[in-house]
């Protein structure tokens, strides 16, 4: 029996949770080691006497605990009090560790934002950033990341495994042209750790607690011995002077405790989710008209799949499925206080309106992904009915030539793309419309649109009366 | 009755823990919050599904009763991993909000060494650190304070209360005079937020929740509106920006409600603690010979006294204290990795050997600090019997003149200042005792010896054998 997941109330009432990588419900093994070491783990682990010694053995077994599932050595592992500042401290203590080399920066296009926030701090002070672009799967090209190094790059970051779309990189060849580079990589493994140890060759490792299950307020850093590497910021004695502050110990407890938990069901509940996610993957499109799946179907993690959905506006789609029981997130700009679209799609180059991301926790039963899948068609299509969204594809294609203007000015996404498809009939094949649009969606959406349609983007140019005129040709 | 401590255990068997300055046991009301929200407080607090939903209230709730007991406004407080952290970015932040002012930054010479360590990259960055020196009780002058503030201060910093002997600061006076040269204040208030709020008009604070009975993970930082800040390090969107990464959610609720519970116990239970702690030091020096009390008797923490015991170690005594079953701290060079001691104590001018910190937890029953009184007295002798120290002071004085050179070269404190001891009745009044010694605890304790004993401390000078000489005159 698959455990359940969240408050363990059995499943009748019960509301799927879809949004582990954001943060897993709590395991029950974290929980338990939580508790326990509340009582053990408060004091001082620095200090000799009884309370402190009790506490130093529990950061030593937790350590050791943690550097056996990371796969390295305990003294090459520290406990930081998040992923984020994992990261932050991972990226910025190598990059000064190898300041007399240079001060290049290498990311994929595709990091989490505390990759990309650090990468844009090391810029701002002047260092040199460059970004690895990805295919439309998601993923790095190892050669053209190899490409991306030079004798004057410090340090190389790439995820495991892509937070968004689920798409695994080729983590273990890069490492290789890393290491052949003389450069070391730093891997933020926060999406996968709890699946399985990260192979190849990596320098550095970050990765975060509560993607695993375990506890909030834990991330860990390893470094490998070898690798050059000045912590920044003040000095601390705590955890090698890597991460400053009085240690969170029960919780650091409960993070090891239950990474060990979840690595010991990973193999089983790895396929189980998978063939869930099989099943989203292959359905969704059959249940739901124009939308697009997408990250790599194979080379992917087990437990997260993302499509998005033509004329749907993520947050309502959100707020949707939020009232039939369904918690998930979305890439999609309309959700995010940052109006634009997440830059994980943007470098895919894939859709990003009535964007979904479904994340199944370890121990989701298969009923929730079939009532997921029971209840979506309804709820895109009430959406979308609101909206005034064309219902079919545009109409039969007439001879000759024209072209139309629309004035998408001041209109958020999903509007810009709606009104395309509403006029892209009126034109003839060879004519064009041309969108005006302001928002920034519309750069990504009407390329991806134009793609899922067969119709070709001519470009963009700028628009007199502000915003950007998007060129479409119909061509189909 | 006052609650139990540690463990809950009833007071037969239970061993006294008296070391809450490092880190209290964790509050009842702490423990059952954690539990509470660990069920309701685990998703991402900036979702829009009803888990993220739940989150935020959680934490806007927790925001709310720890601004109300800082004194602040929630939208000025953040909650930080650690109060280090929430010193360290405190004093980041600041410093770069007030870039254009200039770099000055003032410092006590007692602060944290999270304040001192700040302060030290600051100055390693080419920053302009000033150290306000203290008097022989650990405060400030307020008018020494004021002096050391110029047009190009950028920030200074004070403790609310010194960690290792209790003393209070005088911040209300010190913030005025900031206030009056323009110059922001910030206050690390982590060993008495748990008491009560800080008087006076700071502009920025810093705690720490496992002080006060909440868990380890949560610091937290105050910032009036007004103050020039400027958040240093990668930008992230949680916490204001202020402090990265993943709330630390059932940790902060748990902080919070400690705080609040703490403070309503705070009245009742400092008095009675500053009772206990008053017999402490009246009664180590009855009981125990030699013996040097330090710190402000009045103007103080209610829970925390510090003494030092001539010729003894501090780490054989902490040992022997832990055998009995007492935990206590030590500012001792012979108990810490760094063998130098306490910066506190050599600001102070102070005896540094045979140091021990007692800080009673909230709760501690008066024959926890009987028994301590009991025990103490044996331990000191065997400890001081061991090292061969002098029973007595030294014989008689002679008349006449004469010198004598003692060499500890190579010898660890306590011992230096033994071989001192036991000849000074060789010498006659008016002659000198030369001390040669290597260890970094000679140049606070052979002064501070002199000043107990009634001896003349001349100075030291370098030695040609190594380490430096230090030169007693007898006079008594």
């Amino acid at each position: 029996m698959p455990r359940r997941v969240g408050d363990g109330r059995p499943y009748r009432g019960r509301m799927p949770y879809f949004d582990a990588a954001s943060a897993a419900p709590l395991h029950p093994v974290a929980r338990q080691a939580l508790l326990a070491s509340l009582d053990e783990g408060w004091a001082d682990p620095a200090r000799l006497y009884r309370e402190g010694r009790r506490a130093r053995l529990l950061l030593d077994a937790a350590r050791e605990a943690a550097a056996e599932a990371v796969g390295c050595r305990p003294d090459e592992l520290v406990f930081t009090p998040s992923g984020t500042r994992a990261v932050h401290a991972g990226i910025s203590g190598a990059l000064a560790g190898r300041r007399r080399v240079g001060t290049g920066l290498v990311v994929s296009a595709v990091e989490h934002s505390s990759v990309l926030h650090a990468a844009e701090r090391h810029a701002a002070a002047g260092g040199a950033v460059t970004e690895v672009p990805v295919g439309r799967s998601g993923a790095v090209d190892p050669e053209g990341f190899a490409t991306a190094l030079d004798a004057g790059t410090a340090l190389a970051c790439l995820q495991s495994a892509n937070h968004e779309v689920g798409t695994e990189q080729p983590v273990a060849e890069v490492a290789e042209a890393c290491r052949a580079a003389g450069v070391p990589l730093l891997v933020d493994a926060a999406q996968s750790l709890g699946w399985g140890p990260v192979e190849g060759d990596w320098s550095l490792l970050a990765a975060s607690a509560h993607k695993w299950g375990g506890p909030a307020g834990v991330g860990l850093l390893a470094v490998r011995k070898g690798v050059r590497f000045a912590p920044q910021g003040p000095a601390d004695e705590r955890e090698s002077g890597r991460a400053p502050g009085f240690e969170n110990l029960p919780a650091i407890v409960a993070a090891a405790a239950s990474l060990r938990a979840v690595r010991a069901e990973a193999a089983a509940e790895s396929a189980r989710l998978r063939g869930l996610v099989d099943r989203i993957r292959a359905r969704v499109p059959e249940l739901v008209p124009d939308v697009e799946v997408v990250g790599d179907p194979v080379a992917r993690l087990p437990h997260l799949v993302t499509f998005s959905c033509l004329y749907v506006d993520g947050e309502t789609l959100l707020h949707e499925l939020d009232r039939e029981g369904f918690s998930v997130s979305s890439g999609s700009s309309c959700t995010s206080s940052t109006l634009t679209p997440s830059h994980v799609l943007r470098a895919m180059g894939v859709l990003s309106e009535g964007n979904v991301r479904v994340s199944l926790p370890a121990g989701t039963p298969a009923e929730d992904v079939d009532r997921f899948l029971d209840v979506l068609p309804g709820v895109v299509a009430g959406v979308r009915e609101r909206l005034g969204a064309p219902a079919t594809p545009a109409a039969a294609p007439a001879a000759g030539s024209g072209s139309l203007v629309v004035d998408a000015l001041g209109r958020r996404c999903p509007i810009p793309v709606i009104e395309l498809a509403k006029v892209i009939g009126d034109v003839p094949v060879g004519g064009t419309v041309t969108v005006l649009a302001d928002d920034a969606a519309a750069r990504l959406d009407i390329p991806a649109w134009c793609e899922m349609r067969g119709q070709e983007y001519v470009g963009e140019e700028p628009s007199e009366r502000g915003g950007v005129a998007y060129v479409v040709r119909r061509v189909a």
